[in-house]
């Protein structure tokens, strides 16, 4: 498919259809597009719950406003973003590092570098942690949506959820940031979507603040 | 441009050709393009600042790592995420309502829903909304990567920066948080593109945290 129509024709919709299921292997497919997205230090802070069971969509449902695209739409991700993953000793710094070293990128005697790095910018504040987890993961969730449209599937971000009963319900660690719920299934073709939305123009994006 | 072929060709450049501009109308339109991202209640809360001033640029590189990219791209934008875009009275705010009456998706006696649904959300506490704001203008900025690489143009995201000493320098309010830069122009082809990095699988990016 095109880029340009994937990106000018990925809608969030609203209406699934109840009956057409996402095959697996479409799943794996937009899931492992998504996660090519950059991240800082390649440390990929981003996860997903996949929840596909009746009962844990419903258990869902009650968490997100009642929302009925999360109970139709024949599977909804959980997406995750790691507040930790920048810290010494997480796994996945582990392997960068391995991975690195092995690519001939950094040496063994740059693991203080490293540690130094990722702690002045990501340690210094919690606020700093969460922004670089939730802006990594966001790259990967948009990434998820497009994907997702360009092998005929559809998506809907949706925001509107208890953070902490979501957190509760599905046992979350609390060092991860729920930036979103994406439903994923097929469009209800027996249902109108509504036009797009505006947007922001390009002279109303691009700023200045000269003094 | 297929879309696998822009998902999966996308890379993180280190090197620009310094010779090579990046003309006005592809860089708006791989804005506009990225501006198609969804976000919550269409709130858009993205904007960047275009860096393309040669003494601009050095500014920014002393801030950033000395990082030569900085100042040997055509083009950095310093992208920049609103903090403040869900509240009662921000410009768009009221733009995003008077839309939604136009459209008939909400009617003016709603005002004080729509007010209450964006508080409980991200008007509970500062990290919701750093939280809200980096999430979406991450969804903007992978779709700047993307849009970018389908017109032929080459990007490199870049967290390696002084957060206060770039909002200083530019004189960039306190409520946006920066949540990169991005580098934009075309790859130097007298130099090597590293292979690519490792990703994390399907496996390893899907989670259960079940009792």
């Amino acid at each position: 498919m095109e880029f340009a129509n994937v990106i000018n024709g990925r809608r969030a919709v609203n209406f699934f259809d109840p009956n057409k299921e996402v095959p697996e292997n479409l799943l794996k497919e937009f899931i492992e597009a998504a996660a090519k997205a950059p991240s800082s230090f390649n440390l990929q802070p981003w996860s997903v719950i996949v929840v596909k069971d009746q009962e844990e969509k419903a258990r869902l449902r009650k968490l997100a406003w009642d929302q009925p695209k999360v109970s139709e739409a024949p599977l909804v991700l959980i997406v995750l973003a790691d507040r930790k993953a920048w810290e010494e000793g997480h796994p996945f710094v582990e392997r960068n590092f391995a991975e690195m070293i092995k690519a001939g990128t950094m040496t063994t005697g740059q693991r203080d570098w490293f540690k130094n790095a990722r702690t002045s910018l990501y340690g210094y504040s919690d606020e700093a942690a969460l922004a670089f987890a939730c802006k990594n993961t966001g790259f990967f969730a948009m990434g998820l949506m497009l994907a997702a449209k360009s092998l005929g599937l559809d998506t809907h971000p949706m925001d509107g959820f208890d953070q902490n009963g979501v957190r509760k319900a599905f046992h979350i660690p609390e060092h991860y940031w729920i930036p979103l719920l994406l439903a994923v299934g097929y469009f209800d073709k027996n249902k109108t979507l509504a036009p797009p939305k505006w947007r922001k123009s390009y002279d109303e994006i691009v700023v200045r603040f000269d003094k």
